[in-house]
């Protein structure tokens, strides 16, 4: 740890953002937070932390989406349409990276918390692994021999449209898809359909037999890429929830019915794990970002 | 094409195997078909193919699965557990490259498809994309900065459960998951549902609704991984139905619901293409396989 570099990281999320100067989770040195307003105070605001900082050998920015991941494209480093009101078509990746003069890594949150994760965190030594947030929204993020997915863009499989659990008819919450999975089982979806957070729901609450069928199946998907070896779960419903994991690992299973590679995931207590770096994933994600724009 | 390795390409397939000497499609030397039997009476075949032939550089093997692709695991280049009756646990990888003694690619026949119309098919030039080929059974090979996605390992994408079309209450027909994609869209489920070959079946028969509808679902899964930029579609359901390739584009746009990176997939006649290949797609994988074991 003593020689790794200093780095600037910046989690932007649609809340808050997390300015943490660190070379890992065990040297933090400064960290600020500052509440995501409107595009021109949030980001004159994260340059007066950069500017107040020294000595950082690069950036990283680990920012909610979607955001655009091309670098021949005109919008590399943009949040593009965002339904966060006001941030539509935002550059934050050159205009920061711009700022700071140093060498900056620019991704989706999700995907900076997956590396976070395989670096620090649940997934440490797994070349391949996937990380599921599930709070507001459902993202996910993929990580392939070390290295974020990233084709056309990063992953949106918190969108999928799983089969319904037989007897729900329920019409989801998701304002593009109704029934996909963020329309499902997001704590959006958990509060639309019980009028209640997940935090308060009761444990032998019917919605939650449907949470956990459509989390399982977006799981079912994830391992039928032959991507991850690992699947770390974070975000507020999945960490404020102890019964949720049992009963997704139990339809996961159930799902893949001993189809294929479904013995190396066995046993699912150590496929299916709860994330390790808790809120602080998402800025040590942007510090992987920064490192990783070293190179 | 004239300073390209010259190549010995073994597409083993489940009924049939072809092994070609070859640099690419414009310079095939020679093509053997042998049928797929037993695994001892197969295999000799194909090495006595090999012995015959001289001067090759390289061997690639493209199998049918499911196969073990971890360099580090015992099974390497094994086909694993098999519904095709006596191959189950089958060394094939190891074998053919001790018996060639020149440097193996092996992976599985439809990563092959999708290297091939990457390297001379539907996908040139696009370092990220998809192959799916809708046949007897379901197969998606997807490919990323123009290597194959390989994690844990290959895709069995055609085992997602999609979310029925509304009204569809078939019970589908894969021995493992009854209703997943393979069970409702393959070849094998258009027959055992309407009691016809898909070849014969009306155009205006309501199964089609179906078989398009879940096919969309696995598109749509597969923009939203994030990866491919385009999706080329092969196997004789595909490519013998004419009318099937606008229906699954339209209902993958409608699908999507112009989230995201919607708008990068359209006109959807471009991002969703037929394969270019065709029967050669597997053997001529084979070959790119041969010639990336010799980097």
């Amino acid at each position: 740890m003593t020689n790794a570099p200093l780095i600037a990281g910046i989690e932007l999320g649609g809340t808050k953002c997390i300015c943490i100067l660190a070379t890992g989770p065990d040297d933090i040195r400064d960290e600020v937070r500052i509440p995501t307003t409107t595009p021109e105070e949030t980001l004159s605001a994260i340059e007066a932390v950069l500017d107040r900082w020294s000595g950082f050998a690069a950036l990283g920015i680990a920012s909610f989406g979607p955001v655009s991941l091309d670098r021949e494209a005109a919008d590399y480093g943009f949040i593009t349409a965002t339904t966060k009101k006001g941030w539509s078509n935002t550059d934050v990746g050159r205009r920061l990276a711009a700022h700071a003069g140093v060498p900056t890594g620019f991704n989706s949150d999700v995907a900076g918390a997956a590396l976070g994760e395989g670096r620090w965190g649940a997934a440490q030594g797994v070349a391949d692994h996937a990380y599921v947030t599930v709070g507001t929204g459902i993202g996910v993020g993929l990580v392939l021999g070390g290295e974020p997915t990233n084709g056309l863009t990063h992953p949106e499989l918190g969108h999928i449209r799983p089969v319904r659990l037989a007897g729900d008819a329920w019409a989801g919450a998701c304002p593009f898809h109704g029934d996909c999975l963020e329309g499902l089982a997001s704590g959006t979806a958990i509060r639309a359909r019980t009028g209640q957070g997940a935090e308060t729901l009761a444990d032998d609450d019917p919605a939650w037999e449907s949470v956990a069928h459509a989390l399982a199946q977006l799981l079912h998907t994830l391992v039928l890429t032959g991507i991850p070896r690992r699947i770390v779960m974070g975000g507020g419903v999945m960490t404020g929830i102890p019964h949720l994991f049992p009963r997704v690992r139990t339809r996961l299973v159930a799902s893949l019915g001993g189809y294929g590679t479904a013995p190396a995931i066995e046993p699912a207590e150590t496929y299916v794990v709860p994330a390790a770096l808790g809120n602080n994933a998402g800025p040590l994600g942007a510090v992987v970002l920064g490192t990783r724009a070293l190179r």
